[in-house]
């Protein structure tokens, strides 16, 4: 049993079903499949928003460098958090298409407004600014890398701040599901369309085999995307694999229900582990938990359970990983409790 | 019901079968799960290679990409046909990655040894060769854009002149198996590794959701290949996707089976409509048959019957393209002749 | 004494001049300093175009590079004939920006309107060409790599076709002053703002030490473009060196002075050979000429006088080029010519 | 008069002189002039380095964007200061190429030994480091952005880091004769090669109109390094016009002595400055001095002499950058001086 990732099984049942039961059915490649659409439709009904456009592509790194390299003007670069994961674990593909990552401030995963603003006004007041890379495109995760989530407020301020630019904000929403559901968000999906200009609804981590989708949320998607897309290498010949899943995720609201799963497995987990008395590395809200264990007591535990071993904390302590995923059932967490109260 | 590619529907039964029984097993990601290692034993069995080296990628393009940029050097280019999948339709996604194809010329498809050396030739006896793009790996594909097929002669001669300069040969399997199981192919799968520095085997167009298995066929795999599949952006999560896939494909020989299916109804095919003295834009030994119609006679038959549009021939003639897959029928190619002779 | 190119000695003496009289003024750096100005003010007005916008690159290559690079969309290659510079003598440098050459036929290095139309055509009625790179900026280069010139009809049709598609037209004007100066030339300097979207003058073969002039005729200058030139690596400090340089090239029509003698002196030495009864490569009206020698006479030659080796042609015979510039004196083509009477 | 940089000025007379001389005699292009050979021997020989590989380019951010794309390998992103000049200032030239630069802290400009080594242990120590960009050559500045030097126990302390992991080193010398003309400079120009993989030795600030000397140390110039440069744009056709400066700067120790002379016009202003209780940012040793006024006071000031702005230091206060140079005369420094003292 292990809680080392959010990706470690394979997709809700319900998708494999319509993997199924669509298998045989003859459909056109390239995204140009009833099921792409379908899932764009019900994507579009889910967000409210009728403009909203979306691309379905395999992976969460390709899709932020596809979407950023889109977004960008030549002069510019992506501005996100030091802790942000396209500048961290995404092994330089942002710099790849030659786009400079302007790190500013991470605070457990967020950046701030204020922040935000500080650095552009720096930017702009400087003389010697035509001989640097001008601020573009802000990126985002939601959840954060920490698992931790902005508030609405939070957002719309650093909306604010980018809109006040012409400056597009991204969001990367990987783990989109488990911000939305979590018990601390007040945001809604429909909430999202008016506060960015385009974002990533995560599939891999929440339920799906594979895929995100890309969402331009204002009519913006550039002109001929589907070639930027090809161009990148990421343009799928089966699109249907990507259009039934998302299909099946947006149906019947299934990709938050089992999001909702998650997060109530992690409180679970969150509230076992407190009453325990460990110490968390961060108030997570989501479905990562981030906990700091005694090594040597890591070690055992190691032995019958999977974690992923985040960063070491000095005194012999380090921080720890535990993620629930919309495959977790109640059981494993509470077998997860009991062996660490066993071991401990 | 329509032949307009390889790749109008799902995945061979049995892979979803797979899917569904392994569905959650937990794994770890990024390709290091069981499946992914018991896929590249077996393809290496399969092959007779003990050093292939395997790596799976979501897509042919992104596999094209990706390896390319890693076997050419700063000064080369990639030597293709002119008719070659990078060089017409991949959206210029080798270019996007800073490397110029070289295009040669291209005989239904196929390059010749001959005319690469002359061009190599030229090239090295140019007294501006150090203000050109240097000669590097030699891209082709089996079977061919055009369906064709190289002989282990012409083949064996393309891969000499390549050994001869160091210039790494690849080989683009997008379609490798109805290469294969061709009747007119004199190359097994073992052969392979002996004829090219790299290749790839097709999984999305034969049999699979998605997926293509990179080979490095003389352990000469790029160092930190992974993180450069990263930096492309092409590293999938859940690399499980495409061990599950590929394992199903090398078990019991289904890779080869299912091509053979494929095969068996294309040349039903062709029969089939050389009885009925039809012309061929090409004579093709694969699954991809290119038949010339009346133009007016292709739209009645477009009302029942779907195939891809190829090229316009004059006097109002076109070209189409009629292909088979591994889930093609043969009382579908029956059902596809009959209504050909009727309408004609 | 050699004529092997037109880049074999340093700078027109008045050029020279100016850089002693200039060399201790205080000015500011990277083409903010007044001789840029001056010589920009004096470029617009050799256009007579008030909205022409110029900055000064260091090289052609660079230049082109630069330049064609701003001006495509992200699905746009470059248009060029299969001998333009770009395409074959840059080292792949447009590629290596991530754009694709896109090559059309070469008619002694011209590319034709009915041509372009033509592959503009097929690749809007290619089923395929969202999977295909767009035709995007088109290049020419005047005079062309073969000293071949278009006439202002030729070059107003090419234009046709680019503005009826939006296309850019970018002229490669590394020569441009032999071309201008040519008697068989019906295009005025003043003539090309309203013939394309951008083009280059070219200093360093026409009597500077280095650089080329990058105008954009129509207010089209991209937005930040110096930090363009810089991310390119491409901004001098000392902009004032090709300031001073065009400031003095385009005072008292020393750009064109200067070619035109070049031009007289490449007629004086084409007339001989033609009396001579050598044949030629191509009928070139500008500085560059090709001719065609046995090779044991080329060899003869190349004791005493320098040239280029060009292309073999078969049967003992090769082609050679001799080209004059600003800086050839008519005694030294008169040399040449006897010594091609003595030694034959 | 201004101090505002170090390439307000032309050229050294010696430099005119020789561009005066040689003007008119005949040169191959590209670099394989006469003059380039001889600056190449007259440099290997002040760096008493026999198989140092020499070649030049024309500005400073080029040869960083050129020599660094040619050092790192595919996982490796550049190492260097937040303060260094590739981080901040040259408009993400080495992002543009694909690096990411992996910034460290900065000590007045200065990277630690030991820090960077703590940084690559952390990296080593990642278990997510082949998600991350790899450590790849370390850039440095000498001297640094901020006119500070590193003592030969430093840079070989930080040599000796990049060494153990095989990292090459390379020195941005874009003001290489300022440093090592400083009195508390303990590097001679002959210890440089034993430091590094590859430096530059900077013209365009020190004396030259235009040009760096790229040097690969130790034969380890990549192979067909000129059309790497040229695949850049940044092959010169007149390779003579940095041929001839850097043969000249390189005769009688021109460099150094021209360097000499502006370090002791710098350190008469600063003994100036200090004398009139001026505080300093930073204490540099080199040309640059960094020192802070009141904002009153500065404005003031900028009617009569010309300097650069830094940055602001709050409370009315800013730090002002003067710069002396090779061409700065003792007068120009006095006269600077008085009008402080007068003004003040």
């Amino acid at each position: 049993m292990t809680f080392e990732s959010d990706y470690t099984q394979g997709a809700h049942p319900k998708i494999l079903e319509r993997l199924v039961e669509t298998n045989m059915v003859q459909e056109s490649g390239y995204g140009a499949d009833s099921f792409c659409k379908s899932a764009q439709e019900k994507i579009r009904a889910a967000l409210g928003n009728d403009s909203a456009q979306i691309t379905f592509i395999s992976g969460g790194t390709q899709a932020n460098q596809i979407v950023l390299d889109s977004l960008a003007r030549p002069f510019e670069g992506i501005v996100a958090a030091t802790t942000g994961h396209i500048n961290c674990h995404e092994a330089g593909a942002v710099e790849f298409t030659g786009r400079k990552v302007l790190a500013i401030p991470s605070h457990d995963g967020k950046i701030r407004a204020g922040e935000l603003l500080k650095f552009i006004e720096d930017f702009e007041s400087d003389g010697s600014r035509e001989h640097m890379v001008f601020p573009g495109p802000v990126y985002i995760s939601f959840p954060t890398e920490y698992g931790t989530l902005y508030s609405k407020k939070e957002l719309s301020e650093i909306h604010e701040v980018c809109e006040s630019r012409g400056m597009p904000l991204f969001i990367d929403g990987a783990r989109l599901g488990y911000g939305l559901a979590s018990d601390s968000c007040d945001i809604s999906i429909k909430d999202l369309s008016s506060l960015c200009e385009a974002f990533t609804i995560g599939g891999t981590k929440v339920g799906a085999l594979c895929g995100e989708a890309v969402v331009f949320t204002k009519g913006n998607e550039p002109a001929h995307f589907q070639n930027f897309v090809k161009k990148h290498g990421a343009l799928m010949a089966k699109g249907r694999l990507m259009g039934v899943q998302f299909d099946t995720l947006f149906t019947d609201d299934l990709y938050l229900k089992i999001s909702r799963r998650a997060i109530e497995n992690a409180m679970l987990m969150k509230e076992g582990l407190s009453r325990m008395n460990f110490e968390f590395l961060i108030d997570s809200p989501t479905n990562q938990q981030f906990v700091i264990l005694d090594e040597e007591f890591a070690k055992k535990l190691a032995k019958e359970i999977g974690f992923s071993v985040w960063e070491k904390c000095g005194n012999g302590k380090i921080a720890v990983r535990f993620a629930t995923s919309w495959a977790t059932e109640r059981e494993e967490v509470e077998r997860l409790l009991s062996a660490i109260e066993r071991l401990r």
